[in-house]
């Protein structure tokens, strides 16, 4: 089998389209409040969190830098559940993902780069890699799902991946 | 009536407990994920949107800075639904609080100021000032309640209240 090499493209809405959302200003629903000191951006993201008694999580991931170039060898999806990330520290950050089909496809591999100022929703059953960092302690804001279930699939890789 | 002066005290987890969580780090409940690159800060707030029907909304707010000092008019509370702010900017924020009481009682509010990395988590009925930041153009990760019903109440003050 070949090395198989993922180059990252600009993370926008449209790109990101089949595999979520991604929560940016400007919102498509923005209004003032607060007699015009706040503007609010509504609803950036489809929360998906329900699912077989499922709630609502708010947690702070902190992530650390791999080495690069990455071989990628893992990844996850979520059954039960949507996951939302936000970063806090204003740096650019690096996605991975495949469609939500069954097995995963890896000759479908995106990946993403992603401003400081873009989050992102994972949709259910969408395949990620763990989200990349280029700095140490990066820290993203998470809205995920807690409840009953199993609601994490892992896949490893045979083949060769890589992020350059 | 004379003037009412709040000053703002330290936001900890035990001063708000009252009112609600405070989003930080490090977690009560913190474990390691994605083969230890990655440290799941869990479950920081209790979110609590589904009275009624309602579902979670990730929004973001623009905030303005008011004129300083400034004098507190209004307060409003979420019957429905509890209402979380995170921010974006790593600055420090000012909040203004009244338990869930009803009639609000101003005698019992309180004001904090928070680190720009601390969120907070408004319990459900908690009486809170718009929250007031110091530069413009600040922004804050929001996860509060979608859906059916009237979500908002709002208490206009007859006395002077000051913060400083």
């Amino acid at each position: 089998m070949t090395a198989l090499k993922l180059k990252p493209e600009p993370l926008t809405q449209s790109a990101f389209a089949p595999f979520g959302d991604v929560i940016e200003l400007p919102g498509v629903d923005s209004y003032p409040i607060n007699k015009g000191f706040t503007m609010r951006h509504h609803d950036l993201a489809h929360v998906d969190v329900a699912t077989d008694g499922g709630n609502p999580l708010v947690s702070i991931f902190r992530f650390q830098p791999r080495s690069m170039p990455l071989r990628l060898d893992l990844m996850e999806r979520h059954p039960l559940g949507s996951q939302a990330f936000y970063p806090l520290n204003d740096r650019e950050w690096l996605v991975v993902v495949g469609e939500a089909s069954d097995p995963l496809d890896i000759a479908n591999l995106r990946a993403f780069k992603a401003r400081g100022t873009q989050g992102l929703n994972y949709a259910r059953n969408v395949w990620h890699h763990p989200l990349l960092v280029l700095a140490a302690d990066s820290d993203f804001l998470v809205v995920d799902r807690g409840g009953p279930g199993e609601n994490l699939e892992e896949r490893e890789f045979q083949q060769a991946i890589f992020l350059t």
